[in-house]
């Protein structure tokens, strides 16, 4: 069995916290490879009570970070679920106490692709192992064993978060209480894979991707990744979110141009969504983050049979989704759902009436708010937890 | 008003017909440039009858073109739509004449931006005019005339063909019997030009795209064109028919690599479609045939209303769509019926049960050749034609 000594020399000048995991009991991947000492980024917010009783892991998505709720320090801009993470807000700092890790395979500090492999010296890149679903849940609770915290209340996350959150509930049953997967699915269906591959191709076509190792080489491969952004930003709204925002209008012009400019409106938010990804993301993470989301398929682990992976299982769930999600529509929740109920587990399921697509777990949706606050409200009472 | 002067140099040694149009009078485009002396490629299946009553003409999809039930002179592979044309099939050639011209902006013989321009004695690329569906069709009508026929039994067309339809019945209804748009809308949504957009910017950022000027340096952005092809491909099919083609099925291996080679079937079916289609298809022809169909939109045209673009009309029609098309879902044809019917014009309407996506047209659907076929009896028989 191969093994590895990890030394991450990671962003300079990152604020938050980063912890060194793995030095005395490594972390073997799936793929055979262990990680041993190794850099893992993350923030918390509010304070963990007196019996460690109160903490809240959220799995972040694809190309989220720790910084849930504080702005970003690369752009600026407020935390990604800076709506829901706050004092009184869903996620109520004054009560809970809540962790976010960058994940396994990131670009915010913990170890990645373009992080230093000390065996060469030189940023890992490709030489980087391949990483799961559940290779990036298992750094997580280490970082909880690092924190010194038994048991979490509730893990919750979106999108591929919400596939953290089912590995969280089906690696470690006896370590949380409360289960809550967004607008996610149990595997990563045909069309994703092909959606997720075509941002990969877009990548590796890129001349300035250097067959990876383009950190050596002071380049970035801006323009393929950001075509990949484009594809897959497409995926995240809706055809009505995108017909009622942008419809056919044109973009500060009163006629088309018979032209290639962003004579649309439409296009000119794409061409931004892929320009600004690029200043914050890294391709590799990119490469290696999308291809653990193809991986992921939890029936496959457990013989087929969806149910078997929660056999048993104490931990109570809430399964939400939203009506206009075609990325991880509605029915891929109810197999979880059905998987759930097979085992007779404690299970909620909402399927919220939103026009905004699979980002709406990222928006302003007042009834998944009231989902989610109270199934954790209830939640807390069953589990013993008071303010 | 400019005028241009096209003198066209072909593929060399295409086989079919190629024409010059627009010596005499030229063709005005809705950019305002003039084309005259220009080649239009074409193919025709079966015979004109004496009155030159039975003619049909087939608009082709965006990649498409001429060969429409023939080996197709690059790849050898069957014509694209070999299953509704020939002696006996739904298209009879032994009863119809059939034509079908490779369009304005394409490359397989027809003045596009890859052709020489004499003014330049190089290719045009980025000088070549941006046209639109009504150029397109425009051209198809000086096609008509060249082989003097007044009037077409029947246009048919799928996809950016239907478009062409649409555009036909709006322009020139004296000069159609009958009007069969195919998986179609009347405008192009958002979605869809989000979608053409990633695949233009995939293009554009292939540096040996080199500003569209590709041809001179003696290379082509096969990269970019196959990213941008993978990405449409998506579009063609539905989630159903990927999910029940390949699911999650791995490609020649047993178990998943940990790595970035195509693990899994639908990655290697996506990278094919990618590489294939490099060999028979002009990048710069994909930036204008996609931006003609971003820029569609009939009722734009016609004051916001799209049954002005039909009002009077003789044209007999037939609105085809498929339960699993997501390019142009049924919704974007029943438009084109309320406004059919909103002018009381003789439309049938008939929405095809499919899991094969948008891509159902091209495939064998019997129901879709019963309600095709059966239409064409109907309308026959309404126009006179007999056998």
């Amino acid at each position: 069995m191969e093994k590895r000594t990890v030394q991450s020399v990671t962003n300079p000048g990152l604020p938050g916290h980063q912890v060194q995991l793995g030095a005395d009991q490594p972390l073997r991947l799936d793929c055979g490879v262990e990680l041993s000492d190794f850099t893992v980024a993350y923030q918390t917010y509010g304070t963990l009570n007196a019996d460690k009783s109160n903490a809240i892991m959220i799995c972040h998505a694809l190309t989220g970070d720790q910084f849930v709720a504080e702005p970003h320090p690369l752009t600026g801009k407020d935390g990604w679920w800076d709506l829901m993470v706050g004092p009184g807000k869903t996620l109520d700092t004054n009560r809970y106490f809540i962790i976010c890790s960058n994940i396994l395979g990131g670009c915010m500090g913990t170890i990645g692709p373009k992080e230093i492999n000390p065996a060469t010296g030189k940023p890992w890149n490709l030489d980087f192992p391949v990483i799961t679903m559940a290779d990036i849940v298992r750094a997580q609770a280490m970082l909880l064993d690092h924190l010194g915290i038994d048991k979490l209340f509730a893990v919750i996350g979106g999108s591929i978060g919400g596939m953290q959150v089912l590995e969280w509930a089906s690696m470690y049953p006896e370590r949380l209480f409360a289960a809550v997967p967004i607008a996610t699915a149990a595997h990563h269906s045909a069309q994703n894979i092909a959606f997720h591959e075509v941002g990969r191709q877009a990548i590796i076509a890129d001349p300035d991707w250097q067959g990876g190792d383009y950190l050596s080489q002071g380049v970035r491969p801006h323009r393929g990744l950001a075509v990949a952004r484009m594809t897959a930003h497409i995926t995240y709204l809706s055809e009505q979110a995108l017909a009622e925002k942008f419809g056919r209008q044109l973009q500060d012009r009163d006629a088309i141009t018979y032209g290639f400019d962003a004579d649309f409106q439409v296009e000119s938010y794409l061409r931004h969504q892929g320009s600004t990804f690029v200043d914050r993301f890294d391709a590799n993470s990119y490469l290696y983050i999308t291809r653990a989301t193809d991986y992921f398929d939890l029936a496959g682990k457990h013989g087929g049979v969806l149910a078997n992976a929660f056999k048993d299982t104490p931990v109570r769930f809430c399964v939400i989704s939203f009506t206009s999600d075609w990325l991880y529509p509605t029915q891929e929740s109810r197999e979880i759902v059905h998987a759930l109920n097979a085992v007779a587990a404690n299970v909620s399921f909402a399927e919220i009436v939103s026009d905004k697509g699979h980002d709406s777990f990222l928006l302003d949706e007042p009834e998944f708010n009231r989902v989610l606050g109270g199934f954790l409200k209830g939640a807390a009472e069953h589990g013993g937890l008071s303010w």
